[in-house]
């Protein structure tokens, strides 16, 4: 494992020592944050801390754990205090309502760290046999309760089987520009092994730092760059998983036409169809050249007219990001250290990456130029684009300061097509606005609901909102549970998918039929039965429960 | 329907009434034949007139008949020989061998003709409820068996259910470029409607005049320039479905990480999960700019290098088709009329098409230029990429004259990784020659074996064999399944894919576990026995029967 667990916060996000991301900016911060919210001063409001915090007794009988113990190895089958409450949960806002309060009602009653394909296998089986959850853990940083540590009715506990051991860079097809590689390996780990040989996946999800291969393939994640090097399911080649049925391993072909290809039924099985084990994923040459850059619109259907026309003509980049005029402001505004600026609210900040070698980039720059500017945009130089690379991991980690000070921030996402982006648009922030201001602690506290599109395709694009606002305290999870439920239905009315690529977990589960439908919803469940017939692999997540 | 099927060839390709496809090369074409394969003079080898011939007697109670006639309407139910000989089988040489010879040993009891979704679903309730089987047909182009007319086990006859009549172009979404069309229209009606309008779908596979878009999508089919416009599973972006569960409609975004796409289902089901009544599929806008053009080899490897580079860097191709030394060999030898040229043997031609806008195309052209020129490649200019262009349908239209001259001809392709390349190339050409040598007619007749590499990718490619041969006759269908035997034992071993575009129908059955799995396998059989619990649809296609 390339990662100290205890040196990372088991009730939010990074390390326990990060420093603090606002910098010196952190009061001038906070000062318009509390103008902004109508909420002067913030409160304090800092997480009950774990030694204070009882957790849920544990269910599983000690015959069950001390057979775990002769399977894998003692040290390697947990039970402590610690390891239970950090792998109870994901990283989702409503997560962590959970356990700053220190309501860890839900804990795995042991977590497992198997070294091996076979160790997998045997836990597994094992698990079946006894009845009990088994929930496949990587980077834990689920935001739709894709890894809560729960059981289904009738099992006797719940078991996390954390993947962070099996961490190796297996092998490089060099020709093929194929890896295979275990499982449980962070991002930074697997690049670092891939860069030093000069190749890249160029998987950089929003968690990336502290999430994991399968982690990425579970829920069909997409990094930052997906335009170009594709989400997920587009780089996984093939993967080999250890379901009670034995082990599962894919065709692993360039395409097929065999049939549909057991690949593309893994990514998006959330843990709930097989512990994934192991993958080949498709390896880029380290690209000669980067090229990040802004452009600024007067407003937002003007970029996005010019984005569809990015991908429509089939430019090859390898990101898009086109924030809406509410999102352009308030990081302008937060950059700015909360000196609000007047620019006009209608301008919209449209940043696009280039990587490969330097003809394409060429090539495709002065088309983006060509394309932008028809449209009304205007290029604004490599500042922005720059100054977004540098920090693109950053704004996870403003949540728990924001929490600190009894704000909420949550974030949700989705994709439809172009011709549905500004009408789902519009539908989903007014329906988190209202079911805000519904919620709200008091009469005049205000809230930030804003937007980006930024994995883009030929025929839609994914829509990420983020909103904040003033928690009502003792009340946060109503709160939240009333505006993602308002959020979820006005998204699946407006024609989009309940989400791009964060997954389903437990907190999309309700919206999944109106996509799936009830043949779909039958197939998928008939595939469970098939692989899982106790219902023991990740119990609740993706597909409901017996 | 847009195709009179009584000016079609019940027993082979195209037209009743087209032209000689050698024209006025002929003469010299089958002297140079019966000296290249040793049987001189060809004989004679027509097949039997339909007049002649005597099929099954059909196995379905009138009763089910006239059920079907009220279902549906009197003439859209036929029994008539012609139509129960033309659904019989689908285009395959083995089809054809049975079909020539006058053993219509199996055929459709019925062939029905729905026009709209709600009577698909009807008949397959009804087939489902009387335990009849239901084989869907588009364009008939099969060549794996896709097709066959045949009964499960202890069912009460066939009927195929011809889509044809279902050919409307129901609306295009011309902001996310998004049409929906009805399964059963045929390739040029598509195009035709689409490029009235300005755009394309860009999906031409060597079937195209005489294939549909539903048949396109139930194998996962690949068209010429699918580098370009995708393979069938990745420009279908919904698609519906009558099934004996319902109707089944697919998600429909554009991307979504909300579980496995049911799509991805769709897409390689064969009319075994249900029977595709429209789809909604990826448009293009029509390329400004064609441009076809010839490179040529010293060698198989220096082309299959340049190949990899091209598709490693990534350039926006439409089309990569490198030829080895014995198709390069024998279609500059077909082409001038059989006269032998004397070119070293080892040389190979290479097509590379470029599609899209001016820009682009030229930035491409010049980038290929310089690939293949670092690989030993010779830029030979547009005239044989525009020979290909003009005449790409023309293929298929020789296999019958050549079985009039006692000749066979049957491709067969797959797909690996680069790494595999050469090895299986060599491999598979060496199983097919001494296949063909056991099972020669004569010790002294020789065949050919030549392969390409069309559709690539940047982990591998697909390559499309073709043999051609002195027929054994009176033992045709031996001779051919001792080479088709051979030659998938040889890809399966040498790590390819069964199939990369025809699909696994009947002929490739007894391949498919190797790739799939036990789990793989039980999962596809866990999403039948889901969607079609008596398995009436397209028996023992895909999944084998009860």
């Amino acid at each position: 494992m390339s990662i100290d667990r205890l040196k990372l916060r088991w009730n939010g996000w990074g390390w326990v020592d990060a420093p603090d991301v606002l910098g010196e900016k952190a009061d001038a911060v906070w000062d318009w944050m509390g103008k902004t919210f109508g909420v002067d001063p913030l409160p304090s409001t800092p997480p009950k801390p774990l030694s204070e915090i009882e957790l849920p007794q544990p269910k599983l009988s000690s015959v069950v754990v001390d057979r775990l113990r002769r399977m894998l190895a003692p040290d390697r089958v947990k039970t402590d205090d610690y390891e239970r409450a950090f792998h109870a949960r994901g990283q989702s806002y409503h997560d962590l309502l959970y356990l700053r309060a220190g309501r860890v009602d839900t804990a795995p009653d042991a977590v497992i760290y198997p070294i091996s394909a076979d160790e997998c296998l045997a836990v597994v089986q094992f698990a079946a046999s006894e009845h009990v959850a088994m929930i496949p853990y990587g980077g834990g940083s689920s935001v739709v309760g894709g890894v809560t540590a729960q059981a289904g009715r009738g099992q006797s506990g719940a078991v996390t089987m954390d993947m962070t051991l099996m961490d190796q860079l297996l092998d490089i097809d060099e020709e093929a520009l194929v890896a295979r590689v275990q499982a449980g390996i962070y991002g930074p780990q697997l690049e670092d092994a891939l860069q030093a040989r000069g190749y890249t996946l160029g998987h950089y999800p929003q968690s990336f730092e502290f999430s994991t291969l399968g982690g990425w393939i579970a829920p069909r994640s997409a990094g930052h760059q997906s335009n170009r090097y594709g989400t997920a399911e587009e780089w996984v080649v093939s993967a080999r998983l250890a379901t009670p049925k034995g082990m599962w391993t894919t065709e692993g072909f360039p395409n097929s036409a065999a049939g549909p290809q057991m690949r593309d039924i893994v990514a998006g099985s959330e843990g709930a169809l097989g512990v994934i084990t192991e993958a080949e994923v498709r390896l880029h040459h380290m690209p000669e050249v980067k090229d990040y850059r802004g452009y600024v619109f007067p407003e937002f259907a003007a970029g996005v007219s010019a984005l569809r026309e990015i991908m429509q003509v089939g430019l090859p980049n390898a990101m898009v990001r086109l924030s809406d005029p509410d999102e352009t402001f308030f990081y302008n505004a937060l950059d700015s250290g909360g000196v609000t600026t007047d620019s006009p609210a209608h301008f919209c900040i449209m940043l696009v990456g280039l990587e490969g070698d330097q003809t394409t980039v060429d090539c495709a720059r002065e088309q983006t130029k060509a394309i932008t500017k028809e449209h009304g945009g205007m290029h604004m130089g490599e500042g922005l684009g720059e100054k977004w690379y540098a920090t693109r991991f950053d704004t996870p980690y403003l949540r728990d300061p924001m929490m600190d000070h009894g704000l909420g921030v949550d974030t949700l996402e989705t994709c439809t097509r172009w011709s549905n982006v500004i009408p789902l648009h519009d539908a989903v922030c007014e329906a988190i606005t209202k079911a805000l201001d519904r919620n709200a602690p008091a009469p005049d506290t205000r809230s930030i609901v804003m937007s980006h599109l930024s994995h883009s395709y030929a025929d839609g694009s994914s829509l990420y909102f983020t909103f904040a606002f003033p928690q009502n305290l003792d009340r946060e999870v109503q709160q939240w549970t009333a505006v993602k439920a308002a959020a979820s239905d006005a998204i699946t009315a407006s024609g989009g998918t309940i989400s791009h690529h964060h997954g389903v977990g437990t907190d999309h589960l309700p919206w999944l039929e109106q996509e799936k439908g009830p043949v779909g919803m039958a197939v998928l469940k008939a595939i469970k039965d098939e692989v899982d017939p106790a219902s023991i692999l990740n119990p609740g997540k993706l597909i409901a429960g017996p």
